[in-house]
């Protein structure tokens, strides 16, 4: 396996020429592209790592897969799909036109950004700073890592370019689905700034692959709730590429504009990858290339 | 299991007073929507039914689960998604919008209207019989079962209420996606009225949970094909409610408007289940309720 | 004249009874319906009015025009249409999703909201205060009305409502249409607020009659913006029922969903109408009955 | 006025190289680009015409204006604004997807195609021929002008590349607002194919500028229809840059990818313009130009 890896860094970092970094962000834009990276921990605790492994970055989109844990946890299931809707939409993360066209009352899904805001304002906490702190706590326990943390200028630079979240924020707060616009966008925002390495996502993977217990042996989320996550890494975990990821991967995962994608082999595997150089959707171009050549070669494929 | 089954028949029979039959396909509403019925085969060959299993129906929409596999069977995977998307649209069957707002080339998918007419004119044949012909042999050794055949007067009935089709179709052909629109029109209509029962369906269900080898043996379908196909169930199979029936069932499905929808567990079962009367999406109304108290029972979610 | 305008309105006047008083603002809902008022002044200084006509109301997406005037006075037409298109949209007043799904950088046009407020935000003046005051002042003087004055608790109850309108707001600023979002949305609503009478909009219709001249030959808006504001009370005057207005009113006119409607016919007269029950687009029912009776009876088509 | 209108063409004659000719049809790109003509018939008679005023070219889009004149003489206003919508839409003239995302049940307006096509279904006759010859009888008629036909070549040309039309015709079918869609796109296609002179065109806007009564005396279009089309020249003649027309020419006019523009100054002079080289929106480029100057120099808006 460990040989593997390696072969396949090589083999794809050539792609991270073909992207470019998420440039609405202006800390993210500086970051270099000619990162590639995966660690690897299998059910049975070998960890593997290739690249550059070592290098910090933040979730944000990934964290909502995590925020929906919380929210299902904290609200039930039933509350929380009363306000977020379970279908992919192909459109772009940032979009709000089919809730108008449509005069839908809720967001379609809990990955793109309005209906994470949604989700997000559903964590129990009575500040944004503590919604965000227990998710921080869920991460840790998590990982075992307790060093895991939100990065502030990360967030504040995110917060100053913020407006075309803070319109959907508004557009929600009309139909009634959120309360305090700042909070939630503070929330959101903390949330997506929180700064992992390859192997604390390969951890969190490995967790959902466990269906919800670490792999230290602590249950932290109750298995419907962990397969449910499953399913939205699938059916719209890649922005809108999810359904050609489905078929070239077959994997649940969920991927961040920083480059960062978190997978999740049922019974198998978690699996954490880095690089900062994205395609025109918001996915890492060398990323998805290395999860695909990886599933082909270990048959990880769920289908 | 058998009792199990008959017990879930009952629970779920209620269901059918909370839909309707098709309404746009004159002989489609003309069925007793009062009926409910699952036929389960398992790997090790065990057949279960229950209900009014021996009903007759025709596939409507789950036969371009087969016509995908008999294009990129004929033409390769290549030259086929060259002209169909892989994206979920969270959009009825038959929209075309998007591709008008947002110029794409190409339908989004193999499972809406528009991609399955792109498909099926992609399957060998020099005329639409020979396509529906190689299609039904298909389905013929995969089954088992050489009485598989179409109903022409279902066939006449669709065929007469084929305009917004028809309006697809040319609006495919202005974009070079396809050549002769009567030619598309009558093989995609003639594979909707090919006729089937429960048990027909669980082992072509059968046959995709084991990657395309039936049950008596013979590879049909490529491993990779097979695979593909339960991706594109899972993420479009269940038309714009596909996102939370992944949610709830958890299982590869894909449904028509005659109230069928064929499942299959990977490694373990196929399943075909018949219940006519529809919600508004235009899935069975009892028969997604059955799928979902099964999956429960028997853990087959996926994910 | 003034016989007729008695007989219309009363002809009218049941029409009051198929519409709703907008529904949005709570001080608007608790409108008496059941009103009708007219206001013809002439280009002969005669001026005739019939019915409710000493009920005051506010003036909403009526002021919108004087906005642009003034906008366009302020920074040149260059300037003011370099933010906001020309095209009718046929959509509803809130509506967002076309600069969406087209990509478009601008609002289609000055009339529905997004394109008031980017005009709003170009009025020359340090706050919004200052903006509304020199509206204000030129309300003023086209009516010779020096109590026209804007209404606090309309703004206020306004203000408590103005979510979906700060969403599209906050959009415009992620686009560098506007800066300032609640200074741009304070102006913009207090603008909505100023209370007139009918006879005081007839003043202002008489003005934009007269190419921009009052009634008492004071020139206060230049010939050629005259002329575009007539235009674009043509084109989207009448939210999206403009096209059918045109038809079969033929005269420039401005509605506001205080069931105020105010109209110019080149060279002859300006025209107030009010009445608060409004149809489904927000025109009042009564209002453009009235003006498509008085436009036939006076033979007032421009076209 | 002919030593003014040889200067403006002579000034806008450069902008001819700005623009392409019509590509989606074999016959209109074969056209020299670089042509420019205008005549003009005032109310009192007289001819002034300049450029490349002998040209011959088709009517396209310009024939929805008669279509829809002889479609309400033939069945009543209320019959066909029952079938096709009043409002400009702000979208190409091919669009559809607004009629399916807003389930609208009729074309927004009789100047789209989707509208035009439904309007000449409701012309009189047996046959497609039969539907043209009469608005064939009703131009030579308005124009004096016997020699005007239709060119069976541009027809057959168009024909051949008609799919995008067929779409919406089919789609029109399916909502029963045509019946016969063949020979509503005959009938469609043909009209489009009708060929004149700048002259013929100046004629045809004078008899509308006269209220439907031609230059000979004799009342060819009742003088409400004649309004009625001139409202819709002004709301959707000019493809989605109507708006911008109507503030900067202030005209009613209606142009076809042709190149030429046919304007109606209401009781002063018909207006025939033709310039094949087209700006993206389907509007002859240095045409627009022409007509702007025009307006500005002898005050023709109608605001």
């Amino acid at each position: 396996m460990q040989q593997t890896l390696e072969q396949l860094i090589e083999a794809c970092y050539s792609l991270t020429g073909e992207g470019n970094c998420a440039e609405y962000i202006p800390l993210l834009a500086e970051v270099n592209p000619k990162q590639l990276a995966i660690a690897i921990i299998t059910h049975d605790h070998q960890v593997y790592q290739a690249g550059d492994y070592q290098a910090l970055f933040t979730l944000q989109s990934i964290s909502k897969i995590f925020a929906l844990a919380l929210a299902v946890m904290d609200q039930g299931e039933a509350k929380v799909f009363d306000r977020v809707g379970m279908e992919p939409t192909g459109d772009p993360f940032n979009s709000i036109y089919k809730m108008e066209i449509f005069s839908y009352e809720k967001p379609l899904n809990p990955m793109i950004n309005a209906g994470a805001m949604v989700v997000t304002s559903m964590i129990k906490g009575r500040t944004a700073q503590e919604k965000v702190e227990r998710l921080l706590a869920l991460l840790r326990e998590m990982t075992g890592n307790p060093k895991i943390d939100m990065v502030e200028e990360v967030y504040q630079s995110e917060m100053e370019h913020a407006n075309r979240n803070r319109a959907l924020a508004y557009y929600l707060k009309e139909l009634g689905l959120i309360e305090d616009v700042e909070a939630t966008l503070e929330a959101y925002i903390r949330q997506c700034a929180i700064q992992v390495t390859c192997e604390d996502m390969a951890r969190m993977g490995l967790c959902l692959a466990r269906y919800g217990v670490t792999d230290r042996g602590t249950p932290l989320i109750p298995t419907a709730i962990s397969k449910m996550l499953k399913t939205f890494m699938v059916t719209c975990g890649m922005y809108n590429s999810s359904g050609e990821f489905a078929i070239k991967v077959g994997i649940p995962a969920k991927s961040g504009v920083s480059g960062g994608i978190l997978a999740a082999v049922p019974n198998r595997m978690g699996i954490g990858v880095f690089g900062p150089a994205l395609d025109r959707k918001g996915n890492s171009v060398a990323g998805v290339k290395l999860l695909e050549e990886l599933s082909k070669r270990f048959d990880l494929s769920i289908f």
